[in-house]
């Protein structure tokens, strides 16, 4: 295997996945990194991703990636393995964080990568004779490890067309204005409830460019489809969660540049009574 | 910014959080540790508290923070991240062990602090224009990495009162002796309840001088309001687990030198029905 | 203490236990271990194993321990801490994986360390004056972080017969071939569930050396005893997760080189109603 030139320092594999911490899954991945790239770091960004759940690993990633130095994205949620799904490996355009991507080509990378400035060289990681139930342990971490410690990408594998790689649909986001802009209302889908039970939503404060600062209406519901399942309630925005009274609803930017519903110290998720994929529109005017 | 003279190797930051392991959060703070100090190696002390427990959190960080090496502690546990609450860093007085401290001024820090020999010197780390709902990322994380990688504590914020930190009150503890010490009892509030289920008091083998070494009568509930929630039942003094009987309640001086009731592999903490802020009675004589 | 001599590079702690993630517990250790060897890294392998429960750990590191590289396993279930079992350290035969192993005697380290070669060398760590119920913190840790820096074995306590050794019970596995080779069954024992719910196994592909590639029949309960708790269902012999239908029940091969009960996408352990423990019969013929 031919290195890069000039790699000066260790890397870092940046290790995210549906695998949970109850099982070794996540330990044994460590394992095979450290064997394969003795001076390589591992750095957890999470293994709670719901399993099998591609679209909930992509938003985790894409959260995350901004925040992430000079290394290898380690992403593994995978409900194909095994199958004709194409593993992968693809570098970013991006000069500065993470360089690399290896995972599975089922869409899980690709909203980390745009926001990394979109792949650049992609190939294909072909499994020969190993097992076919664990590619994360036996083909994956293998990759990322030598990605890492300087190997280049195109000794790994041959190279695939990035434009023929995988995505997901992008989440809902319905935009309406009516009335001359006097009222109006977006729809969006939820993205992510946090351990807080803060609700995060596929909008941003553009979004609501057209809507008053003070309080909107909330349903949660299709809005196109029946009758929502809950009466419309008064929501605030604020700049922090402190701004709340207890028990009041709130409507602020996250960490992340993202509207969300939250409560000031309780679950906004369980005091709606939705989880991820749950619709929730936002009304104003008369 | 100003390094201290005469650091000689990269140092540890120990990081405790009421994030969980499901979201991305705890993975997050790493990598911005990691991108700010390449060389700092970060130990997880725990992210399970539970959210918002402000109380809890301090228990957790007192009980560990003995057993840690030189290095930063970084501590986030903060309902009210965004408002008017400080964030803060500290040095500590002992010579060994943790020698800074960054979290929010909430009191989250202070009984790890007293232990380590109290407040040194403290100063205010000043949110500028970053997002209000992220400080462990954005804020705590950055002031721990430069900590760590020998960064002068005054060259992160303006100096504040030592004195004047928050303090969170201290965990309930009633001690009584009657009939000139024939007979006498101890309320302790239960400060934590682990994994297996041992029911930790607020309680040490001292407060307990004056009982004999055998069995005592426990009870569940506030000592000086309405009748007990549960009969008095036995608890013996032992020295190890082993020592019980399957079924039987025990006493012992846990890992922490604190007063705990247990059972031999089963959760004293299902058997009583109580939880953290629950307070037990214990008392002997005739 | 006397060190080894030819040890060039920091060594690897590969750690299992019991103990969560929502204390402290696993963080200190950690703390105890960068205290004792500055230099070493320590790998979670997995703190998810059910409190108390041996023969569990027992498998996760027989699962884990021919992936790890060179080092040292440091593994703690230990129900009976503070009481009279040993607390043992050993070397195994392997030259190549990890070459020290730090446990409780009580069988956790035996099926791993079979794997590595059988143990060439036993000591027992003697507890002196260290309070008796956090073995894992006060002389686990320390001893398993003394050889990852180079100590000697024979330094850290009286050397022990190898033969003396705890062992548990293997799991349950009956074979039966019936109707000269034309039907026949296997009784297996559960002895995974893992995250996904797939049910791993005590056997492995050769068991059913006699058996057709297609379906068999699969029947939940104990061999010998009352009836069945469930009908016999069919279940299909495949290679990989996705040669199966929705809903359809598969047996494969693991990563592990067990058989495993699964479905797609779906999990085993709730379809089939089953956890560790339990009995699965495979049955063919007519």
């Amino acid at each position: 295997l031919i290195r890069r030139p000039g790699l000066r320092r260790p890397s870092t594999v940046f290790f995210l996945s549906d695998y949970g911490a109850a099982d070794e899954f996540v330990g044994v991945v460590h394992a095979v990194v450290a064997r394969h790239a003795p001076s390589t770091r591992v750095i957890d960004l999470a293994h709670g991703v719901p399993t099998f759940d591609v679209a909930a690993g992509a938003a985790t990633l894409e959260r995350a990636v901004d925040h992430l130095g000079d290394g290898v994205v380690l992403a593994v949620v995978d409900p194909g393995v095994g199958g004709s799904r194409r593993a992968i490996a693809f570098q970013v355009a991006a000069a500065r964080g993470p360089r690399w991507f290896v995972g599975p080509d089922n869409g899980l990378l690709m909203p980390a990568a745009d926001r990394r400035g979109g792949v650049r060289a992609a190939i294909e990681l072909v499994r020969g004779d190993v097992p076919s139930t664990f590619d994360g342990r036996d083909l994956l971490a293998p990759a990322a490890a030598a990605l890492s410690r300087g190997v280049r990408l195109t000794s790994l594998g041959p190279a695939v067309d990035s434009q023929g790689l995988e995505r997901l649909a992008p989440p809902v986001l319905l935009l309406e204005s009516v009335d001359s802009g006097s009222s109006g209302r977006i729809v969006a889908v939820v993205t992510w409830i946090d351990r807080f039970g803060n609700v995060q939503l596929a909008a941003r404060p553009s979004d609501l460019a057209a809507a008053p600062t003070g309080s909107l209406q909330l349903r949660v519901g299709d809005a196109s489809g029946p009758p929502p399942a809950i009466a419309a309630q008064p929501v605030r925005r604020v700049g922090a969660f402190v701004d709340l009274a207890a028990d009041e609803l709130g409507l602020l930017v996250d960490a992340n540049g993202h509207l969300a519903v939250v409560l000031r110290e309780a679950s906004a998720g369980e005091r709606l009574g939705v989880s991820v994929g749950a619709r929730i529109e936002l009304a104003w005017g008369p």
